[in-house]
């Protein structure tokens, strides 16, 4: 594995804000946390987990975990195995942003064994978002088959913006967001390579004939969607069977978009948001051939992860939709209606951690990541009774 | 005019907040305010007026307001007359939330000067909500030939939720809000009266051949939607002549409606809110045949006053919604994209002065009217060069 600088990748995830203690389980909120809708208790499930990324849940209640630093950990009856699993891809780089990212159960798991994760893979003068595929030993010990399915192109020396998210259409296609790599903003317009797209693939890694830009020779044939700046939330609908995405503005101007295949979401020509630096990215917020958000936030929260909810242990949340906040530290609840997002609540806005992922589990219950070097794995859980 | 206990009223307006001293023009913001998108600086356009309800502009620049206490003021020439006009009607109530509510010009204003008003009539022990139409005189100091068009029915010994919001559609007709009357609840649901509707009316009084229930023998004529608990805002968007409104949910579940004739906006069998006491109004948020609204507050601002803003002087807020807050004191903007509510942003929010009304001046510049016994018109202008 390639480790380039880990030091100076913990210190970037906090680039944006205020640098502050590391969070710690007794930060956690004690008791019966009150909400519009619906009561919940946090518990830590686990800690000491650096920067956690992506939470999988695998049949029978165990977890996989990945950390940024490029660790793939399993919560084995509860408790997180302190050895990592083996198998994890060599070309993978920490560097920034990047690192080990999603992970993910391909939908016939319970019969192939079969996961999906995305890394950051290169070196920090030429790095990319690399889609691999692996088949889960029966130990929940290692990845076992390793197989890169999918680079994206061109790579960037920048080590920003590597999308990461992976989600299943139900059509059982793969949908793989990918970011505008930070250096390269106007390629988010560019057809002709990855930067900035969501793509679709089969999960034999080639390119599904009925893709939009599928047989056009200007247009790369992965491409699902274009014109986004770094897709950090990616979910599938769980009655429409559409594909929602949020992604992060520059300062201000993070957004959720449902997905449309071929339409283009506008990053960087039309955006809500201004650079970090108080200069204008555009002075468009609208044009034609370009679609709007569902919902902007003017004020960034960094959103990150995105889960629906239909579980049984919280009622009042059936159809909402949960969205993790990095700076903005908090988790955003929307009430939806079909595809309108028509009222939003913050939960935990006082725990001061930042959000990294959000996830239904198969018990009902929420799940969180929190962006930290002694980040947790909580559960948001029905009181006790 | 009848005139009970106007102490009580005054105390009335504060019921469900903490008392605060009144707010002065020193405590308005001084320099330029910046925002997501626009800049602007606080002008207090008049103050020492009585809880101020409703704001109307003249052709030329003035502007007439009502004071909920009774009385309807000129400012002319940039400042308040301290004389009222004459020719409010005798039966006017003054009681807890009624009193003097809108007042707007007749669209045709400019030919017949004729105004449009809505006031709470009748006595404490039976009241509802009057609209009538009046002669504005040339010297502007007095209402002559007064008329009251229209009385919601039944009475009510309640004095709270008269609705009184008054807009006119591209066709001429005119919408008027009405509250449950507080007692009432559920005639909400009751099509054969006016409490919890707007109704659609022509100017000279008359029902519309197409309402959508007029012929039926069991629903009142007047009717254009129901369901509906407490509108305090009705504006008729520029571009698509549909109006939208917004309400005031019971502790939670203030929303914002999109109207469309006919339809059922379900208070009180759907809600977002609970009751004041903490206790349940409903269990159910969404039901067949009811409609959902386009956006919805879990903890309410007590939302009030509502403008679409289509003016020159801030082009970044050009087809954004204002909104005013009593309880949540602020203004918040909605970013619009067609009939979707996609961001928002709270203004303001630092002043700490209940906004009763928000409107759209002809020269561009956005009015707000504080709700307090001793209340201002503010206007939100393009910063000094």
């Amino acid at each position: 594995m390639t480790h380039f600088k880990p030091l100076l990748a913990a210190s970037a995830a906090c680039f944006a804000i205020a640098l502050t203690a590391p969070a710690a389980a007794q930060d956690v909120p004690q008791g019966v946390q009150e909400s519009e809708q619906a009561n919940f208790e946090v518990h830590v499930v686990a800690e000491g987990l650096e920067f956690p990324w992506s939470i999988a849940f695998l049949p029978g209640g165990d977890m996989l975990v990945t950390e940024r630093e490029g660790r793939l950990r399993v919560i084995r009856g509860g408790v997180l195995d302190p050895e990592p699993l083996a198998g994890v891809p060599d070309d993978l780089l920490v560097e920034r942003q990047g690192g080990l990212m999603e992970i993910a159960l391909d939908p016939d798991f319970a019969s192939n064994r079969m996961v999906w994760f995305s890394y950051a893979a290169g070196t920090p003068q030429a790095n990319h978002t690399a889609l691999a595929r692996a088949r889960l030993n029966a130990a929940v010990t290692a990845l076992e088959d390793v197989e890169v399915v999918f680079r994206a192109r061109p790579d960037s020396p920048r080590g920003f913006h590597f999308g990461g998210k992976i989600d299943f259409l139900p059509d059982g296609t793969l949908l793989l967001s990918l970011g505008d790599a930070g250096l390269f903003r106007d390629e988010a317009q560019n057809l002709r390579n990855h930067l900035g797209t969501i793509v679709r693939l089969h999960r034999d890694g080639s390119v599904p004939d009925d893709n939009p830009f599928t047989g056009r020779d200007d247009a790369a044939a992965e491409i699902y969607t274009w014109g986004h700046r770094n897709v950090q939330g990616l979910a599938v609908h769980p009655e429409t069977g559409v594909a929602w995405s949020h992604e992060h503005g520059p300062r201000g101007g993070d957004e959720v978009n449902i997905l449309t295949p071929g339409l283009n979401y506008g990053w960087p020509v039309i955006s809500y948001g201004i650079n970090y630096d108080g200069s204008i990215v555009t002075e468009h917020t609208a044009m034609e051939g370009m679609e709007q958000p569902a919902w902007y936030w003017g004020v960034s929260p960094a959103v990150s992860g995105m889960a629906f909810y239909d579980g049984d242990a919280f009622p009042e949340w059936r159809g909402d939709l949960f969205i993790g906040a990095l700076a903005g530290m908090r988790v955003i609840r929307f009430e939806l209606d079909g595809d309108r997002l028509i009222g939003t609540e913050d939960l935990l806005s006082d725990m001061g951690m930042r959000i990294r992922d959000v996830r239904a589990g198969p018990d009902g219950f929420l799940y969180l990541a929190t962006d930290d070097i002694d980040g947790m794995i909580l559960r948001l859980q029905s009181p006790a009774e």
